[in-house]
This record gives structure tokens, C-alpha cells and sequence, in this order.
């Protein structure tokens, strides 16, 4: 029998959550619920509907997994608490710093609602959080590197959007070549931030604006690029679209450390993505913890949990005795 | 309180535990349990004596985790169930082939006993399969690819020292960087046992031995190399031991998969390992398995279990609250 997924929020998230669940055949989209007006929400899947956001709770017996596809900033601090009373819920909150009491929010909630939650989801956090702990884990005696990119960086083109005289623009972070290359000859620099990336810039600017303004406001931007190597190229609007309309990403968790009784040899353990749509991997990491989290739910599971918390083999849609035979 | 470990069998392995517990403050060497006269093994742990192998069962209370470190051909298919009914076990069973087998004597054994096992712990059986896990579940639609060295392999080495003539030598495992990038590249290739990897051979001919004659039984050995592209070196003990003394190894899981309503989107996932000393790395792993499978029991876990059903936070010394805030 199919797990039955619901998803809330329908953008290139809820979008990708959708194609996931089309590559598993034992997981089922149920239901689309979505703030806007649902007849103006064309979604892919025939046959399934779309919902106000509202109406989710009448359909409570329909739902195994109920997946939140709103933003970290202020869609999931209230919504994966509030739904983790009614639905064993999946997030993909992602502001690093506020996990922990995330994390304390929804396990509070989700106790009261005798439901199961899985938070921050995805690949950071996630997959690279995993590796960051399996490999802390075997080689206690190290230190942890993670890049990332090159890829699109969502807020920051956004910040660079916000410019007087900007019409549109796209940002990639892009890791530094000789900053890896140290990492991984096992020498365990210490790198600054403008050390580990650089940003680069492409910008549409309105006709007539002050580019070397521009230029400047970009370059001196604090927190956003004021601590990098930042290169701004001004290009058409047609070439933005032609040339950078994708949202690729990706990045590299490495870690070095010593074995040996006297710590005498050198290891170095690196994961990395290389990945054509950021969200669209996103999601299909989402959609192999919905199966994680459904089945610990009927386990028993309750409360909060992160992918720390879950044994691999709950991720994958086959056999305890397949996995074994055939991937260990 | 510590979890008390005791090392059955005291070879590269055995030695390797001594040396990552040494790294891990909540892990504590109690006993080492040798088949050779305990008067001949010196170990570096002041204060921890070493025992006959039959005593094992006499310091049964002040065992947590018994690491068993024999061989997976004849040594682990007995020990692992014979132990797993009296303790919780740990060993590195690597015969991928049996895996199916052993675990169902192993679950057996354990569970008669009211113990836990975890088994095939290291990193191929180990943390490559974990990766091979994660990747095949994010990435169902998609293909895996395992590639090993540069590395010394111990099986190939003892077959050449095997061949009339041959005094000494050290066999390489070396993967085709072709063929790696071929699959970075997310062409999905087909590739055969020899495009994806090259041996390399370093021999000691015995004075005035058919060198022409040792090269060719080398290269259309079957099994080992008939199927490979090997290269061999002649050289003078002097240089093996100066040169080749050390026990290097790695090797990299790669799945490549796509995303997408038609799957439109390519992905690379990547795993790297880059070890000085394959057998003090693949202790450090165990190490990290005993602490795991010490909690799992602890919660009530009995029969065999393999890095598949573990939660990864269990592998790790530190609190689920110290892991979320800084790994997560």
C-alpha cells in the first residue's frame, strides 16, 4: 500500500516534491493545498486536486505525510508547529542557527499530537549534515570543511534585486579552487570567508542607471558581499534569460583527520553534489524522508526528529534483505 | 561511564580499535583476546592485559562490546554467531556475497542470546555502502558506480607472492580516470572490469628467476588479473620496503541520477575516501559501530543489525543537542 502524500505550498518546492513522488512508486500525491486562490494553481499530477490551505484538516484520514513547502524566515516557524499537532509533517527549514529551537517548537508540538516530524530536510541541512556527522563520527580527531556552489544563491540575488536601478539579477557563490585543493592535501588551513568563495554577478541594469554605482552598492553590501571577492558583469536582459534562467547548485563537505596511535596517518573523507536544479534535488531528498518518517511513525515514533535521527535503510523504497543483498 | 571494549584477535585490525579508542573519550579498553600465547603480544594501552582467545568468556560482565578482528574467510562466518550469543559483537565481515548468509546466522545466534551485532562495519562493506544508500534513495532514478584505490589490495599481493620466483610483492588497485570522469560527467556509461580499473604490480624476483615467465603468470592469472589492464615492475626488496611499506587505500561511490517531471535535471553525487592506512581507518569505523550498537542494546536493540539500520547520531560521541546545533 502507497504512503499518502500531502503537500502545502505549491512553488518550485512543492513542484519538485511532485516529481519526486512520480520516480516512487510506493509514495502518492493525495492533495495540493495552497494559499492563492486554488483554481489558479495548475499542477502536474492528473487526477489529484488542488485545496485551500485551510482545508487540510478535513482531510486528516486522507493524509500519511503532510509536507511543508513554505520559507525558513516566517512560513515554518509557525506552520511545522502548528500542522505537527494534526500530521506526522516534513520541513526543509534551513536557517541554521534557529535549528535548535525549531527543532524544540515542533517536538513540543508534535508530543501533544502524538505525531512524528522530521525538520530540515534537504541537503544543507541534510545530506551534508549527514556526511558532516559520519565522518566526525570516524574520524574524531579532524576538522570539517564545507563549501559551496558554484550555484545560484537565492537570497543574495534577491539583495542585489532590492539596488536602485536594478531590474533583475543572478548570483552564484563559487568555491575557491586553491582553497579545496589545500583541504584535501590533508594541510588543515584555516580559511577565511573571502578565502572559501568568491560571488559572481550578473546584472540587468534599467537604462540611463549609474552602473559604477551599482557595482558599488553590490561590492560593499554588508554580510551579503562585503567580506568576498565579488565580480559584477553587466548583461541584457535576453542574455540573463538565455544564459542563466537555471538554478544550478551544489558544494563539497570534506573532512581531514589523523589515525594512528600518534595520529601518524592522514585521511581525507569528501562528499559533494553537483546538481542541475537546487530545488528539485531538494525535494527529492524531502520525499525519501517522507517514507522515513511515515514508517518510524508507525513504529511508534513521536516527537521531532532530523535525518540523525534516522536509520538509511528508512529512506529507501526497498527491502531491509534487497539493501543488504544488493547495496551493502 | 565508559563503554567497555574488548579486541578479539590483535592484527593490523585489532591494533587499529586500540588506536581509535585511544581518540574517543567515552570509549574504554578493557581486554585483548589472542589465539597466539598472550605472552607474545605487546600492546600500547598501559594497564590492559591480553588473554587466551577461550578466556573470553570468563570477563563476560565486564564486556560492553566484543570487536571480533579475524579474517571473512574462515575465521568471522564461525566466530561472529559463536560470540553474538554471549555478547554484543561487532566485526567487518567483507565477503559481499555472503553478506545474506551471515547475517541470518549472526541474527540467529544474536537473538538466542539476547545480544546485538552490527556487521560489516568499515568502509566497503561500511561507509561506501551507506553512501551507496542515501545516494539510491534520493536518487532513485539513477545509476551507481563504485570505484577503489589507488590502493594496496592484500589479496592480490599474496597471489603474486604465491607464483614460483616471486620473493616479495605489492599489488595497486588503480581507478581509470577516464572512466571517472566519464561518470562525472552524467553520460551514464557502461564500463567494463577493465575500464574502470588498472592494476599495478611491484615484484621481488628471486635471483636468477624467469622474470619474462612470472610477468605473464601474473597477467593471465584469472580471477585476480586476466580481466585487467596490469602493469609490472620488477624492483629490489630495498625499494619495496622503502617505497611501498605503507597500506594506502580508498576509493570513490559515485551515483548519477536525475530529477525533474521528465527527469530533466542531472545530478552527481559523490563520495571520496583518501586513507594513509586502510586498516587503522577501517578501525576507526568500527570503533564508531561499537559505541553504536553499546546504545542500541542499551535501548532494548537485540539481533543483527548492519550501518543500514543505525541512526547516524548513534555513531557519534557527542549529545543530539550538541549534533543539531553544530552539525545539522
Amino acid at each position: 500500500m502507497s504512503i499518502k502524500i500531502a503537500i502545502m505550498g505549491y512553488g518550485n518546492l512543492g513542484k519538485g516534491i511532485e516529481c519526486a513522488i512520480k520516480q516512487s512508486h510506493d509514495l502518492e500525491l493525495t492533495a495540493v493545498f495552497t494559499r492563492r486562490n486554488p483554481e489558479t494553481v495548475k499542477i502536474l499530477t492528473e487526477g489529484v486536486k488542488v485545496y485551500p490551505a485551510e482545508e487540510v484538516f478535513e482531510h486528516k484520514g486522507g493524509i500519511d505525510v503532510l509536507i511543508l513547502c513554505g520559507g525558513s524566515a516566517t512560513d515554518l516557524p509557525k506552520q511545522t508547529p502548528e500542522f505537527a499537532k494534526h500530521f506526522n509533517v516534513v520541513d526543509s527549514f534551513d536557517t541554521h542557527a534557529r535549528i535548535p529551537e525549531h527543532f524544540e517548537a515542533v517536538d513540543r508540538a508534535a508530543r501533544e499530537g502524538g505525531k512524528a516530524a522530521l525538520i530540515s530536510c534537504g541537503w544543507d541541512p541534510g545530506m551534508f549534515s549527514v556526511n558532516r556527522l559520519y565522518a566526525s563520527a570516524v574520524l574524531p580527531e579532524g576538522k570539517d570543511y564545507t563549501f559551496w556552489g558554484k550555484g545560484v544563491s537565492q537570497g543574495h540575488s534577491d539583495a542585489i534585486r532590492r539596488i536602485d536601478g536594478v531590474l533583475d539579477a543572478k548570483q552564484y557563490t563559487v568555491p575557491v579552487d586553491s582553497a579545496l585543493e589545500a583541504v584535501r592535501s590533508g594541510k588543515n588551513p584555516e580559511l577565511s570567508t573571502r578565502q572559501k568563495h568568491t560571488r559572481e554577478c550578473f546584472v540587468v541594469a534599467a537604462e540611463g542607471a549609474d552602473r559604477e554605482r551599482i557595482e558599488n552598492e553590490i561590492k560593499t553590501m554588508p554580510n551579503y558581499f562585503a567580506d568576498y571577492d565579488t565580480t559584477v558583469h553587466f548583461i541584457s536582459a535576453e542574455e540573463l534569460e538565455r544564459e542563466h534562467s537555471g538554478i544550478p547548485h551544489g558544494g563539497f563537505v570534506i573532512r581531514s583527520g589523523k589515525t594512528g596511535w600518534d595520529g601518524e596517518f592522514s585521511n581525507i573523507i569528501e562528499y559533494s553534489l553537483k546538481l542541475d536544479s537546487n530545488p528539485a534535488f531538494t525535494s527529492s531528498v524531502i520525499a525519501s524522508c517522507a517514507r522515513a518518517i511515515h514508517r518510524m511513525s508507525v513504529e511508534g515514533a513521536v516527537g521531532c526528529k532530523t535525518l540523525f535521527d534516522v536509520p538509511p535503510a528508512y529512506l529507501s523504497a526497498c527491502s531491509a534483505e534487497e539493501l543488504r543483498k544488493k547495496l551493502l
